[in-house]
């Protein structure tokens, strides 16, 4: 069976380490594509220049000028070492009027039944159906990326400024039924609202400078669950920190990412 | 006055965005250059090459092979995109016999007074007369960085698996004088033993496959003060984060690396 995230993030090889798609409008926030959305572009390149470490271990992304929706788009990729059981490569995304993402990344391979000496824990959530489904009216825009992913907001945190801190939680799943898996978390912990809505109220776009993501497992099927914080916001600039656990209540992935916030 | 710090990461640009200089074996871990002195060799390229932006906001490393101490180096450039505040960088560092590390940085201004709405206290310390200076022997091996810069360990975690959870905090400044600045958080975020020291006791080598750091503003003059924590080891590899604060009790940096344990 064939699934929209799948369809919507697949390149072509165009020889020499490039690859050619389209940004495909679906994916969102307002008119711009969503950030986790294009790097998912840039990762089915490298998913195709090193078929031998497909797994992103550790994903550094820096975001130069924001993508251009209907658009299409070219992913150069370079292998910068590959071993036996790591490749390190990087991938730059462009459009017309050039580049809009640079990616360093770490590839090797992970298990979904992963053995852990310390692990976080899974913070307790209402069940999905007693969560409120994200809409978008907290940022006062149309989020396009919500008919992709259902989202269900924990019902306490939901309302803008509801919890005096900079803190979001919330359950993930694509619509269509995909099941998830170590790409669609890099696109997960990039689809929440931005944690410092709980702090401060309505805020407009959170333009993120570069995000982080390590990937720690394969997920099991279901629902994710995703948990964002802000703790450092100096000087118009926060560092928010996320985490992903598996239908298992197993730790998926943590995201850090650097992110401007216009209301100071 | 010349700080020992400044004199070992300096570099002569040789053009098109080259630069070389030499691996100086004094920050040297056993036989390994410390990689937090090998990204320093970086940056002081990248802020050669971008003078209008040369505080790291985030910067991201992957290490690729250990450095040669003693031999020579050379740091390529390239400027990926420079607007009004931020600068956009990738840097490679080279010796004989191919590269050893990869970094893509945003740069841009931090200043020593930066406004906060949200940061990270500071956590209780004994002065630093009332810890316990690191020797090295935690993990069997000569550390002749610690002629460079003064670690002093909290005392109630600095025997091997003293505190039973991978937490590792204390005082850090350069032995010469010198005061800290933006590029020396880079240092001193990877200049502690291995969080995973105070769970695991005896560890030997615990190779960084990529470490991010996030620099929140310039650090006041004096100790500053770095905590480790290790929540995540999962199949052998780990996610560490750190923190580091000023003599003001100021948040100058956030850390977070992904690294191998070899003891499992």
């Amino acid at each position: 069976m064939t699934h929209q995230f799948d369809t919507e993030t697949r390149l072509s090889p165009e020889g020499d380490g490039c690859f050619a798609g389209t940004v495909h409008p679906a994916w969102n926030i307002g008119d711009n594509p969503n950030g986790g959305y294009l790097l998912s572009l840039a990762m089915d390149a490298l998913r195709q220049a090193a078929p031998q470490h497909a797994d992103p271990l550790s994903v550094t992304v820096h975001y130069q000028r924001p993508g251009l929706a209907s658009q299409p788009c070219t992913v150069r990729t370079e292998i910068l070492r590959t071993g036996r059981t790591l490749t390190t490569a990087r991938a730059s995304l462009h459009q017309e009027g050039g580049a809009r993402l640079e990616v360093l990344a770490a590839l090797g391979e992970l298990h979904a039944d992963a053995s852990h000496r310390l692990m976080p824990p899974m913070p307790p959530m209402p069940a999905p159906e007693h969560c409120l489904t994200r809409s978008g009216d907290e940022q006062g825009v149309r989020l396009p990326i919500l008919d992709r992913v259902d989202i269900r907001l924990h019902p306490e945190e939901a309302r803008a400024g509801a919890v005096g801190k900079a803190e979001v939680s919330g359950w993930i799943r694509f619509r269509d039924g995909r099941p998830p898996d170590a790409l669609a978390a890099l696109l997960f912990v990039d689809a929440f609202p931005p944690s410092v809505f709980g702090l401060l109220g309505m805020v407009g776009w959170v333009p993120t400078i570069e995000l982080t993501v390590h990937v720690r497992r394969r997920p099991a099927p279901g629902w994710m669950l995703g948990q964002f914080r802000t703790l450092d916001m100096i000087d118009g600039r926060i560092v928010e920190d996320g985490m992903l656990w598996d239908s298992n209540g197993d730790l998926v992935a943590q995201s850090r990412q650097l992110a401007l916030v216009r209301q100071a």
